[in-house]
């Protein structure tokens, strides 16, 4: 399978340099313009708002793929048609496919074996996500990578008003990190909301008014998240301190 | 230094055998009615409810201390005071105090520094929190430990309505923690807020709101925070994918 990579962004050349590190076919990576003569299959590494302009481009022939995770088959619908989406966190200067995970799709399963072989020669374990469940699948990873940050630098705020250095909050938060991974929500999740501490939750929440009012609102949504994840009998209760 | 632990729950039981373990010179432990007499440092283990009543019937002359990082001295009034509140997510089996940090304060610089000295034995790294800043400190860490948990359990279900292993978003969790950790919200701050993706963030919104009502609140507030976020001039442009 001669492949080609169309896009010569950041993760066009990581997608294309990792590939041919791992010894696959490629045709020299190309613009957004090319047509794809002369490949099996054309991946489209270009923004989500490109993908149908660039599948036009390409010549009938080739199976295409894109590499967006909120983008349905439909811009590829001329051509037989995948998508495989990177579930990375694109900060930093690394890209790391090797060991993570990738959605695909594809419009035959012919075009689904494609879009797992290139996740193979990349390393990733792959799961499949169809156009009706996209839109979810984009807002769990949203929430599990960029919510995530927004959280920690939430936290961090409110700890320097207090004083408190930002490594402080580390191990903490990865240690919650880790008891998630390896115990589930329900054991994971401690703390005042989950004894029922709602003292120590009022004073916490006025803290947070105080201090950082445009974080009221994120306090108050996982305080009432935090409740939701309890009463579906999630949670487990917390000792003595 | 002849220490007591008052308090025979989860909490008192592992500082009192990490301060055994670390050659420390204990008293036996102790239950809740003890008085602490023959101790220098009585460190009281109890409920945060029940610290008041556990100070009262210590007799004077050592310095207590409570492990409570959401009161303040005051239930401690009568005594030479202080309070080490270590920072450990409270989930699973391990006590890991040992490189953990710990919040400290005293009503005296004696206390303060009696305070660190436990601290010190148990491999804790320490820094102040004064009475004023204790509800700001406790939310700062129940958002970066506990709010966390919910967060990656929120992500976990809206995955499940899309077929999505949590197995898949744990090492997207956890880039992005370790970028938040190397690069700073700042740079670790990726995805369709900061890109201004509105049309995805739309998409996003819509299939929480139809797959998992109770989270649209949590969803609206972290928008709202990443913009805010983003207004600081935190958050980095992203890349083309």
């Amino acid at each position: 399978m001669r492949i080609q990579v169309v896009g010569r962004g950041r993760m066009g050349s990581a997608i294309d340099g990792a590939l041919r590190a791992a010894g696959a076919a490629l045709l020299p990576i190309a613009g957004r313009g090319a047509d794809g003569a002369g490949a099996d299959f054309v991946l489209l590494a270009v923004p989500d708002a490109a993908i149908a302009e660039a599948a036009e481009r390409i010549a009938p022939g080739p199976i295409v793929g894109h590499l967006s995770g909120i983008t349905t088959l439909a811009p590829l619908a001329e051509h037989e048609a995948c998508s495989l989406h990177p579930l990375l966190s694109a900060a930093g200067s690394r890209t790391q496919f090797d060991g993570a995970w990738a959605a695909i799709d594809g419009s035959t399963e012919r075009a689904v074996s494609a879009a797992g072989e290139i996740a193979g020669i990349l390393g990733m374990r792959t799961f499949r996500v169809r156009d009706e469940d996209r839109a979810a699948y984009h807002a769990s990873a949203s929430i599990a990578a960029n919510f995530l940050v927004v959280l920690a630098a939430t936290a961090e705020r409110l700890a320097a008003t207090a004083g408190v250095p930002r490594e402080a909050l580390v191990p903490l938060a990865e240690g919650a990190l880790s008891n998630w991974v390896r115990l589930g929500a329900g054991q994971a999740l401690t703390g005042p909301v989950v004894r029922g501490d709602t003292a120590t939750v009022a004073l916490q929440r006025a803290a947070v008014a105080e201090r950082d009012q445009q974080s009221v609102a994120l306090y108050d949504a996982m305080v009432a998240s935090s409740l939701a994840l309890i009463d579906e009998g999630a949670a487990a209760a917390e000792g003595d301190e």
